[in-house]
C-alpha cells in the first residue's frame, strides 16, 4: 500500500501492544513507518487484574480497552495467526467470514504472542482444570464457580454438595495464589446471599509444589506472612505436591489423593503459543531466544518480546521474567531499535532491574516487595496495588471508568451475576479415573460416549440389588447409543476400571450427523440390538 | 421441606419475577406460603434495554439484576425445565453437575415461560438470521456487527466489502424498529475510529410486512414521524416484504429480491416455550388460554401470566398485549389472586388499560404515545424513555449503577470492544440458495460438509480458466472431505444448484469422531479416493 517500511507486530499482549504505542510515537515525528497489529481481538486486556474479575472486584470489561483507541496509527487487523513464513517474509491469516486466507507481507515483525496454558503430560487436566490466563478463563472460572454454588444451594445429597462446594487451585505462584484469595473471598461473599448455604461446607485447597508461596517473586517473610493470612481466612495450602489428573469429579494429587471436587483450576505450566512450533523460529526451553537488542538470534528483522521471548539479561542475570513491568519496558526498547534499524542508527542493549512486586491477596490485602529492600503487606500494599495498576491502566477514559467503578464497589456490594452467552459444545473431551462411575442406571441419557483410550465396566443392577458386571468395553467403543435412540433413561451403570479418556457427544449435534451417515447410523443401531439382546439374557457370570 | 402451600413460577421474566415479589410481600405478612422460582439464569434482564446494549448505549450488565438480590425470600432454582407433570403436581428439572434430574413438586404452579423467536418456514432462517430476544441475543449481535466491520477494514475486494456492510432486519415492530435505529447509530458512531471505512458504504435495511412501523402500538402520525427520522438517518425501509430466507451471504425476500449481506436479524415471529408443547397445558394460536383471574381454562391452581398466556381484557376487548407494563400489573393480580385461593378469600379480575407506548429511535429521540391521546416525538420524548424506564429498573444498586453508567457515557464516546468468550461451535446448520458458492477451488479447507436436503455441483476450474461440471451431489452425500484428511486447499468449486440445507462440521471436532469410528473413516476415505481418480481423469463432457 505505502511503500514505508511495514513493521508487522503479532500479538496485543503487554509487550505488543507497548512496542505499537512506542512506534507510533517514534514514527510521528518522521513518518516513516508502517505499523500493523495482528491480533485476536480488537482490545487488550489488562491482565494484572485478571484475578479480581474471578473475584468479582473489578468489573469485567474495566480490565478491557479498545486497540484502535489505543493506536489510533496503527492498522489493526483482528484475526487468528495461521502461520509466518519467514522466508516470503509474510504472515498468512486465518479466513474470516470467507475461506481465502490473508497474506501480509512485512520488513520488520515482532512476535510477542506470549504463551499459553499447557496440560501435557497430566491426564485429565485439558479436559476437566480451568485454564487461568486471560479474560476469557477468568469469566469462565467466575461463571463455574456461581454454578457451582447455585447447584449446591438446591443438592440434597451430602457428598455431592461437598463436591460441589470444594475448590482446588494447582499452583502458588503469583496468579495462583492471587485467584485463590479472590476464589476464597467471592465464595464467602456470596454465602451470605444463599441462605442455604454454610461457610463451613466450602473448601479452598491451594496446591503447590514447592515449600512456600511466589517463591520466585518474593522473600521469605512475605512469602510467609501471605500464607498465614490465606490460611487464617480458611484456605489449605499443601505444599510438596502437584495435579497429576483431574476427572469431572476429582483432583487426583502427586501423592496419590484423590480430592472430590467439581473445580479444579491449574495455574502451573506454560508452553509457547502453537502457532510458533510450525514456523522456523528457535526455541530454547519453549521460548524464542533473542540478542540484548531483541532481535531472535540468526535472524534478520525478526524481533521477539515478551512472555515468549528469551531475552538476556544483562551481567549474566538470566533472562528477563516474564512480567507486565519487563515487557512494557522490553516495548521502548524494541520500539527504539526497529526505528533505528530502519533509519540506520545503532541499537541500543535492554538494561532494566525490576522495581519490585506486587501481590494482591484479596479482602483488600497485598503483599509488595519493592527495589529488592523495602517489604509491604496488608492494607498499605493494597492500597499501592490498586494506585500503581490503576496509573499503568491505559488510556484516560478506563482510568475514569476504573476509578468510578470502584467507587460503587464501596458502596454497592457484589452480585452473582453470570452471564451465560452460549450453549455448551456439542462434543466434550472427558478423562475418568478407576472407580469413577460414569453415569448410573437409570440416570438421564444425554450424550453419546466413545472410548478413545481405556477401559469400562458395563454393570446391571437388577431389581433385588444384586450386581453384575456384564461386559467390558475399550479403545474404540462406544456406550450410552440409547440416548441417541430416543431412549430416556440408561439401562445399566458404566464404570471406569482403567485410566480413560473419552468423547461425550451431545444427543442434537450428534443426532442430525446420525440422520445423515447411513454407515455410522447402521454400526451404532447394530451395536444396539447386540446390547439389548445382552440385557434381556445376561451371560454366565464367568463373562 | 415445609407443610406451607408451595408456589413454583417457571420462568424469571417480568411476569415470574413480579410474580414472586408481590407474593413475597404479600406472605410477609402471614408467612403462609413458600415461592420458589424456577429460572435458566440467576440473573434479571430489563428487557426493554436490550436494543441499546447492541448499540452500546446501555452497558450489557446494565441491564441484569442478581435475582437472589431482588427476591431475598424466595428460593431460586437455576436450572433448565425439563418437563411439566400435571398429573403429579411436579416439575422435572434438567440435571446440572450429574446426571439425576430433580424433581419439583407444587401446590400452584404460575407459567411464566415467555415465548421464544421461532424460524419456522422460513428456508435457512434458523440457521443465518441472528434472533433478537434475550441479553445473549443482544451481545452476539454486536459482537457480529463489530466482527463485519472489523473483516470490512481490512478487506479489499468491494463485493465482499459490501456484504460485509449491509444489514438486514427483518420486522419493523417495536423492537425490530428500535434495534434497526441502535444498529444505524453504532455502525456510524464506529466508523470514526474504523478509518478505512466510509459511512457511506453502509447500508441498513429495515423490512416491513406492513405498511407503517409500529402499527400495533402507534398511530399513524408518530409511526410516520419514526419512519422520517430512521430514512433521515439512512435506513432504507422496504414496506409490504418479509424475509423468506436467508444463506451465509444473503438475504432474500418475498418479492425474491435478493440482498448480499453477512447480517440478517429476525425480530418478527415468536411461538411458545417448546418445553409447553410437550405439556397438557391447553393451546390457543401459541398462548395459554386463561381467565380473568389468570387460572389456566379447565385447571385447578394453575396459573399462566405474561407472554405465554392469552389473559383476557375486560369488556371483550380481545387478549392482553405481550409488554412489560401488562406483566407487572398482572403480576400484582395473579399474586394477590393465589394467595387469596391459599386464604379461601375471593379473587380479583385482571383490569387495566394501557398508560400508552415509549420507543427509543437512538442517537437520543423517541416516540410516545400515552393515555391514547398525548403525543411526544423526539428528545423530549426520550428523556421520558429514560426516565421511565430507569425508575422502573428493579432494586435501589441497579438504578445507581444505571445512573452512573449513563453519566460516564457522556463523557466517554462508545467503544468497539467485543467480548469472545468460546470458540464458535464445532458443527453448524447451512443453507444456501441456488447459484451460490460454497467454497472456491484453491479455497483453505476448514469444514467437511453434508447434505441434509438440496443439491450441488462439484466445479472443477482448470488451468486455462475452463470451466467443468465434474459431479452433482444429493442428499446425505458429503464432500470437502479432503479438510479431514490433511488437504490445505480445496481441490474444486462446489455451487448449490437447488436450496440446500448443510451441515458444517469444523476440522478439529470431526477428526476425533473419525479417528474412533472405524466405520465412519472407512466411508470418507473410499469416497475420498474416489473422487481423487475422479479428478484425476474426468469424465467425458456429457456427465
Amino acid at each position: 500500500m505505502t511503500d514505508k517500511p511495514r513493521v508487522v507486530i503479532l500479538g496485543g499482549g503487554f509487550g505488543g501492544v507497548y512496542t505499537a504505542m512506542y512506534l507510533e510515537s517514534l514514527a510521528k515525528r518522521q513518518d516513516d513507518l508502517e505499523v500493523i497489529l495482528v491480533n485476536r481481538e480488537n482490545y487488550f486486556v489488562y491482565q494484572p487484574m485478571l484475578a479480581e474479575v474471578v473475584g468479582g472486584s473489578v468489573g469485567m470489561l474495566d480490565t478491557v480497552s479498545s486497540l484502535r483507541r489505543l493506536l489510533p496509527h496503527t492498522a489493526l487487523y483482528v484475526r487468528e495467526i495461521d502461520s509466518i513464513d519467514l522466508e516470503k517474509k509474510e504472515v498468512v491469516l486465518a479466513p474470516q467470514f470467507s475461506h481465502t486466507p490473508l497474506r501480509l507481507s512485512f520488513d520488520h515483525l515482532v512476535v510477542a504472542t506470549g504463551n499459553v496454558t499447557s496440560f501435557r503430560g497430566a491426564a485429565g487436566l485439558f479436559e476437566h482444570a480451568l485454564p487461568f490466563k486471560n479474560l476469557s478463563d477468568a469469566l469462565r472460572i467466575r461463571n463455574h464457580l456461581i454454578d457451582t454454588l447455585e447447584t449446591a444451594s438446591i443438592e440434597k445429597d451430602p457428598e455431592t454438595r461437598r463436591r460441589l462446594l470444594t475448590f482446588v487451585i494447582g499452583g502458588g505462584g503469583f496468579s495462583g495464589t492471587e485467584v485463590a484469595a479472590e476464589i476464597n473471598d467471592l465464595i464467602h461473599n456470596l454465602t451470605k446471599t444463599f441462605h442455604s448455604l454454610d461457610p463451613k461446607e466450602m473448601r479452598v485447597v491451594l496446591v503447590h509444589s514447592k515449600d512456600r508461596l511466589m517463591e520466585k517473586e518474593l522473600g521469605e517473610s512475605l512469602s510467609r506472612y501471605a500464607e498465614q493470612l490465606l490460611r487464617k481466612r480458611g484456605v489449605e495450602i499443601r505444599f510438596g505436591l502437584y495435579l497429576t489428573s483431574a476427572t469431572p469429579q476429582e483432583a487426583i494429587l502427586s501423592n496419590g489423593e484423590r480430592i472430590s471436587s467439581h473445580t479444579v483450576i491449574s495455574t502451573v505450566p506454560s508452553s509457547p503459543n502453537p502457532l510458533l512450533e510450525t514456523s522456523k523460529l528457535p526455541f530454547v526451553k519453549g521460548r524464542i531466544p533473542t540478542d540484548a537488542m531483541m532481535r531472535v538470534n540468526g535472524l534478520e528483522n525478526i524481533w521477539a518480546i515478551g512472555d515468549c521471548a528469551a531475552i538476556p539479561m544483562l551481567a549474566g542475570k538470566g533472562i528477563c521474567p516474564t512480567t507486565a513491568q519487563f515487557a512494557i519496558r522490553e516495548a521502548k526498547v524494541l520500539a527504539y531499535n526497529i526505528a533505528a534499524t530502519i533509519r540506520k542508527k545503532p541499537l541500543k542493549e535492554f538494561r532494566f532491574s525490576s522495581l519490585g512486586m506486587l501481590g494482591a491477596l484479596g479482602h483488600r490485602s497485598a503483599v509488595a516487595e519493592l527495589f529488592g529492600c523495602i517489604k509491604l503487606s496488608g492494607f498499605v500494599a493494597w492500597l499501592m496495588w490498586r494506585a500503581i495498576y490503576w496509573w499503568k491502566l491505559p488510556g484516560f477514559d478506563r482510568k475514569l471508568k476504573v476509578a468510578f467503578s470502584w467507587l460503587l464497589d464501596m458502596m454497592i456490594p457484589i452480585e452473582a451475576v453470570q452471564l451465560k452467552l452460549h450453549p455448551s459444545e456439542g462434543i466434550a473431551q472427558l478423562h475418568f479415573e478407576p472407580g469413577e462411575v460414569i453415569f448410573h442406571q437409570g440416570d438421564i441419557g444425554d450424550f453419546l460416549y466413545i472410548i478413545v483410550q481405556g477401559k469400562v465396566e458395563v454393570i446391571r443392577e437388577h431389581p433385588n440389588g444384586k450386581k453384575e458386571i456384564i461386559a467390558t468395553l475399550g479403545q474404540g467403543e462406544f456406550f450410552g447409543e440409547m440416548a441417541l435412540l430416543n431412549e430416556k433413561t440408561r439401562s445399566a451403570t458404566i464404570r471406569c476400571i482403567e485410566p480413560s479418556n473419552m468423547l461425550a457427544v451431545r444427543k442434537g449435534d450428534f443426532g442430525a450427523l446420525l440422520a445423515n451417515f447411513q454407515e455410522l447410523r447402521n454400526q451404532i443401531t447394530a451395536t444396539h440390538r447386540t446390547r439389548e439382546s445382552l440385557l434381556k439374557n445376561p451371560p454366565s457370570k464367568d463373562k
